[in-house]
């Protein structure tokens, strides 16, 4: 496996072996490897000694279920600190067709702006190349993907950023390809597509032609070893849930714990929650029929197969997928309990390029400034307009939540570290809200939520044990390339992990591994942030959450700052 | 002397004596020892947890020339450190005249916005009384000050807060009345007049009715000390030069140094600086008269009377008084080469209550980002306005300089910690750059300018020592509550601040009491910096300004990175 590092200044390739340190490392944890030994960590985000790192998981290339992955990194304008994001889609699979263990972007234009000029770096295994994109320039992600598919083929995998990134908006991602071609599938945390667009690169098509599934070590013991990890995923009760109602089936449950972000977190419990929830949904969409599709896979090979298509009334497809994240943050965070109208923001946001989950909790300080009325979804539209036109108040917007929260002069303004909690109030999950306050990546459930751990979410002496042990399994998902759903399957039997790796890579490693790579990432990511000056003081919910009380349950976030500060110590 | 403590919440005075470890603190060392002991470095800045903290220097009292300066104190919305900003003008020897040492504005208003209610806190010998103020809510700094001096008679101090402290922008400063009692003297810098804003107070009302001067424990030899000191100022032969020029003499020096900040600091050298110097500004006022005055006294008793009054071609007053930071960042810094557009610039500025600084270096990054054209004094005026109009575009500009970048997508913003830098480029001028980079007060010329330190200013080796002990005695003349210019007497014979303290207090302080006041100043803060969680990563240049030379010099800020963490070991 190789390390491709291309420059952007002088728009050249080096294809390089991986040093023997990154050897097993992928995904998140090798992009915290290289971050750490590369750049800066004071460093500028959007300037030129930061750099942007696509690396597929170790398990990636095989096609099994939900294991193909592909982590984004960088350092992140949002949070200035280091930031890793991840998407499903069919990237990471391109990559390591192509041998490809990572991508290493560096150096930026030397004449690069936000009118451009902007380039399509196309990858393949004869090399890279740049070729003009300022025909794509202010195109949204949507029609960008279509265009590009025109250009390069059908085969083809694609990252691209939409005007956001464009605009180097700190709530920017990077969106990839779905199974359908569909550039859905979003590194959406923390701003990497406003990095991406500083690199002045509008896409990266990867076309594998000519390429072969990564080398497999002993392919008896990985063919065993995958059919058990299957046969566990496709018999978890879970499995079928999500299958029915994908994500948006925690639409109730977060609302049953009192813990759904209800107009910019003022409560816990929404009372249009089932017009907005998951079965709700299921039945409007098995009604609606046409498009819709109430499972859907984003990547091939998933049996899982959690996300949607999303159709309005007329059977015409809406936006695919609608999320729980993105219903909590655009549906319910802003008053709004109509379905059509969060799937038409959603689509707007997508379209875009930015972060739902940042973006929907912007609207809701807005919302807090009096700019627009809880519950007024062509409000909501109105102000994505501005985001689109690039406006002053859009751009605040197109920030995220603590921008918004410092410009419009709102002080109850949900983020950690600068980033946007995603849908579970942190004072009713206490452990979700731990992993906000603790993980190096600032507030986000994907680095460990606990909103299904077995305890009292608001007993405050419980949460760092649950919080800790679900950070240290998401960071070492996060490495492999697993989807936090792949989570089911494995914890039925991990043993099937290190079976896999070492049956893939001829390893021997131990029955421990993902918890030796999921401390070893977090420990990566924690150095990195503390050279680049953070401290325990950035390690805390905000003010507001440890004084006011979330109503039903009128409680406040109060889990022990030593529990905070000690959560690490392994 | 006592603590005032006021709670704007219950709307009470508790009138305290001094804790015996504050006895020998004043200023802007006494309100370090406030907050820290009082204020959770990590609380927000606007929120309940901050404190504002009044206090006039150590020898304010006896209009000794230029030593009845006030400084205000709180934890800063803009840097998130501490922060004093200090001010001349008649609000210190009020607070003296009435027994206060400090007075401490403490929690938030149970209902209270940038819409009000807006209250009067009046202070008195009788107590505090908090009136009604919705009507002022809105008004200019000169409108406020005209009404407040109509309501309450011509005979009390007043510090008050513009439309940009009521809106809470982060460049907000705090105005006090000049010795004319106009609210000319602004604590200017890193926010506090947003602060202000937050406890929902317009303005403060020093009513010093049957108060007296503070006593003298030996009073002949504290005559004998002032009359040297004095004797010293008037000799000096800098106080001719700020009489006839004021601080604008400084433009002519700071070009050739070439170190003016010219269109965003990109250049050191500016094409039209002999139109908007002190010694062309003197002609042009001598030629003007009408209310022009070319020197003209910021506080009662001063000898130096560096101010003026900048009146336009028909001979009235445009604004008062025209600073050579304020040409330097409203002028040659937006490439605006024209004094009456600059004097129109900062009354805009000044009417609204905002840092001139800030605000200028603001205007310059939003230059960069195409809202106006270098050179467009009419374009600047109109984004002026949207600033007192609170859309959103003039929320960002109200913000500073560090904001505007952010959100506008600028990485050539000169700050540190989140402040402008003032009219000196570092790059040319480095050991204010060091200054800029190491204070705990953020980018602050005020905090220890060396450009008249004798020493070459383009060489790295030798900044950190003259930086330091600039640093260090300006603490301590903050502290004093000395002004600037009085360092100059002082200098001459440096045991006459000893004598004056010794007579006044009846202490015995050695001839070292400046760097012993200093020194412990400056070690408040860092700590109140280190817990609020400030690490050296923190007291860096701004990166572009290592790399991008800067013209005539093409010099980059090169100070070894030890020399900038060592600077404080003392």
């Amino acid at each position: 496996m190789q390390v491709w590092r291309v420059n952007v200044r002088t728009q050249t390739l080096n294809v390089e072996p991986a040093p023997d340190s990154w050897a097993r490392l992928g995904g998140r944890g090798l992009s915290a490897r290289i971050l750490l030994e590369e750049v800066p960590p004071p460093c500028e985000p959007l300037g030129r000694y930061n750099k942007l790192v696509f690396a597929p998981g170790l398990l990636v290339g095989h096609m099994l279920t939900s294991c193909d992955r592909l982590s984004v990194g960088g350092k992140s304008p949002m949070t200035g600190g280091i930031k890793e994001a991840n998407a499903g889609g069919t990237t990471g699979l391109h990559m390591t067709n192509m041998g490809i263990r990572a991508l290493i972007l560096e150096d930026q234009p030397a004449k690069g702006s936000p009118e451009g000029p902007w380039w399509v770096l196309h990858l393949s295994l004869k090399g890279a190349r740049f070729e003009p994109a300022q025909d794509l320039a202010g195109l949204g992600v949507f029609e960008t993907g279509r265009q590009l598919l025109a250009r390069y083929g059908n085969k083809v995998a694609i990252s691209l950023i939409g005007p956001a990134g464009e605009m180097r908006l700190f709530a920017a991602g990077i969106q990839n390809l779905d199974k359908d071609r569909v550039p859905s599938r979003i590194a959406a945390r923390g701003g990497l597509g406003a990095v991406m667009g500083a690199k002045g690169l509008k896409a990266i098509v990867f076309d594998d032609t000519g390429g072969q599934k990564p080398p497999i070590a002993d392919l008896q013991a990985f063919k065993a070893a995958q059919k058990r990890f299957t046969k566990n995923t496709v018999d978890h009760p879970q499995t079928k849930l999500y299958q029915d109602y994908g994500t948006p089936a925690m639409m109730r449950m977060c609302d049953g714990f009192g813990g759904l972000p209800t107009r910019n977190f003022s409560s816990g419990r929404f009372e249009g929650t089932e017009k907005i929830s998951g079965e709700h949904m299921r039945e409007l969409l098995l009604a609606r029929g046409g498009e819709s599709e109430t499972t859907h896979a984003c990547m091939p090979g998933c049996v899982i197969q959690c996300s949607n298509v999303y159709a309005g009334a007329d059977g015409k497809a809406i936006v695919a997928p609608l999320e729980f994240e993105t219903i909590g943050l655009l549906g319910s965070n802003l008053g709004i309990d109509d379905l059509d109208t969060v799937a038409r923001l959603n689509w707007e946001v997508s379209d875009l390029g930015l972060d739902t989950i940042d973006t929907g909790a912007a609207l809701g300080v807005a919302a807090e400034a009096g700019l627009m009325k809880f519950g007024d979804g062509v409000r909501a539209l109105e102000l994505l307009r501005e985001i689109r036109q690039g406006t002053p108040l859009g751009r605040i917007l197109g920030h995220g939540a603590a921008m918004a929260g410092k410009v419009l002069g709102v002080l109850r303004v949900p983020v950690v570290k600068g980033q946007a909690m995603s849908a579970y109030d942190p004072r009713a999950i206490k452990g979700t809200g731990t992993t906000y306050v603790t993980s190096p990546q600032g507030a986000d459930h994907t680095a460990g939520n606990t909103v299904r751990a077995k305890l009292d979410h608001l007993d405050p002496k419980v949460q760092a044990a649950a919080s800790r042990a679900s950070q240290v399994s998401m960071a070492g998902f996060d490495t492999l390339g697993a989807c936090i759903f792949a989570g089911f399957g494995f914890m039925v039997e991990p043993a099937v992990i290190p079976d896999l790796l070492n049956a893939r890579y001829g390893w021997q490693v131990g029955p421990d591994i993902l918890q030796v790579l999921g401390k070893e990432t977090i420990s990566l990511e924690r150095e990195f942030n503390r050279r680049a000056g953070f401290t325990t003081v950035h390690d805390r919910i905000p003010e507001y959450m440890r004084t006011e009380p979330l109503p039903p349950h009128n409680a406040v976030y109060d889990v022990p700052e030593e529990d905070l500060d000690g959560i690490f110590n392994w």
